[in-house]
């Protein structure tokens, strides 16, 4: 029997977020219920709300960084027990069959992962959503017990911005470590988080940024050098310096004066711009041995080993907390860059309204 | 004392190829005389000598896939005597001391590598002249003495065509190994090697080609499948099969095709396509954690590694040998496509004129 759910969401795209009561499926046997304590704010619930990526599902709830205290759990359930703190991702559900699956790349199954909100349930075909509510019922597999050390209050971020970040620091490991030059392109979400882990995973850190008013704030944040895009001085000196750099920046851009900042065999990672690139001069590859890449958000595994590693570490996203009210300014800050570096709803202040 | 060569070579940018009569240095302490036996036509000699790249130094003399028979050596010489049979390739010299010679990726040397035709010398400022011709002086370093059991008459565009086809497969070698699925686009002086090699190499080839008719011929190179890129139904039951594409297409062209055929974690590198690429789509990257880098031709030791592996496998360049004075007439066939799969020049026929 379906339970009854409040969330913040949208009936309309494009207008502003406002409480709306909606059904979450009854428990299946290998379902977790979740009450939701936290819920982080990423730019994607507003190009998802607002219809950037195409007419959403309605009514639409979004929030894909969540953090909560487990309720109620199906009889398969192994892991995790009533009480537990957990948190839920980007990905709710996949096949876990497929050779990607099978290898803990549950984000590229090739059947197609089930997102957290705004997707259609690969079971009931029922649209799911996203964690600006009350609760929500998910797939074991994909529910993460939060290390107990770490805190509640801040992770949930770490469930979109931080494996985001993570994976491709992970993925090209022989670059990102003691001894090798990481720079990161984008303080923002994403990108001060990026600062924070390759840091602490050893590397030498650049923090690049447009503005050379940040070059303080970047190095609070663990960079040890801060290079301005737009002093062309500064870039020339540091052709050919990087093993790695992390690109956050969130819309398309000329990449080609950062991929020239790569030594040999250095790559280049985007994670933000899911538009078209600007040309790429295919001499500024083939010199140096260089490439880009892209990836995604990280599969079960990944997140696992990131939860554990910022636990050791104590190591979390800046936030700013706020009301489940204030969501909507939330959102037009955002916007305008004004947010250092990760809304975190409290969702304790989602009061049922009459 | 400078010793008189005879070469083909041009005075003019862009007219056919003439003997030349032109100034060698003579033997410096670590230089290696070499009589030149064979040498390989690459389509960067067309395109030096007609000016594609910029006026060229003249008189422009080609050639940088070069196999002969060792005359003489300088004092300091050590790894080569007279009557060695040996090759050089595209590099001729290189400042031996910054961190990418010393880790022996001299053609990316920090102080720039010293080209085999049409560069200064980085020592008397002479502008190097190639192996269109009876002879050459060559720094040691950049002489590679040929295995005993490596036929010299088919060897030669190993230095270009060879090596640039080989580094890629090498500097990626987890994505190209058994169990792995490799693809090779464009079938000519190059691709024609990498099938080559990542067959020999263990991997399961198939060979991308624009032309069915080519899949016979193929096959007969080692290639497993065919994928003619033309046929969109070929082409989507492609996608995400492949964990590594060598892209030889030698022009600027839309690498997304292809880049939608890399499966999780795959990689694409392009060695010829030194222009601008139309825009990839940031999306492609991103979705399945892809990558595309370039790679230019390879250093002394994955050269020295190349030649032993050849050896070893038996494993030749498809080659057609022509009469010098054929150059001209070759350089046409070459500009057609009409060459399967490299030309190479016999020496014994460069005749003295009158």
């Amino acid at each position: 029997m379906p339970t009854q759910a409040l969330g913040w969401g949208t009936r309309t795209p494009g207008q502003t977020l406002e409480p709306i009561r909606f059904e979450r499926r009854d428990l299946r046997p290998d379902d977790v219920a979740i009450r939701i304590t936290y819920a982080g704010i990423c730019h994607s619930d507003l190009h998802h709300c607002r219809g950037d990526w195409g007419t959403p599902r309605l009514p639409a709830i979004p929030g894909h960084e969540i953090v909560g205290e487990v309720t109620a759990v199906g009889p398969e359930v192994t892991r995790v027990k009533v009480g537990d703190t957990v948190a839920v991702g980007t990905i709710v559900d996949s096949c876990l069959q497929c050779r990607e699956c099978k290898d803990g790349w549950e984000q590229f199954c090739l059947e197609g992962a089930t997102y957290t909100y705004g997707h259609p349930d690969r079971h009931d075909g029922s649209v799911t959503c996203g964690g600006y509510s009350d609760h929500i019922i998910t797939r074991e597999h994909f529910v993460f017990g939060l290390p107990a050390n770490l805190d509640p209050a801040r992770a949930a971020p770490l469930l979109c911005a931080g494996i985001t970040s993570w994976s491709p620091l992970r993925q090209y490991k022989e670059h990102v470590a003691p001894g090798k030059q990481v720079a990161v392109a984008g303080i923002g979400g994403l990108g001060h988080l990026g600062v924070k882990f390759a840091a602490a995973l050893g590397a030498e850190v650049t923090a690049i940024t447009t503005s050379a008013a940040k070059a303080e704030e970047a190095q609070r944040l663990g960079a040890h050098h801060v290079l301005v895009s737009t002093d062309k001085e500064q870039m020339k000196a540091a052709r050919s310096k990087f093993d790695f750099i992390l690109d956050t920046i969130p819309v398309g851009h000329d990449v080609q004066p950062y991929l020239g900042l790569l030594r040999r065999a250095g790559r280049m990672v985007i994670v933000g711009a899911i538009e078209p690139l600007p040309p790429i001069h295919g001499g500024l590859l083939i010199s140096n041995n260089r490439a880009i890449g892209g990836s995604g958000v990280g599969g079960v595994p990944e997140t696992v080993e990131m939860l554990d590693f910022c636990a050791e570490h104590q190591l979390y996203p800046e936030v700013e907390t706020i009301r489940m009210d204030e969501v909507n300014h939330a959102w037009e800050r955002m916007e305008k860059g004004d947010v250092r570096y990760r809304f975190v709803i409290d969702m304790s202040t989602l009061e049922p309204t009459a």
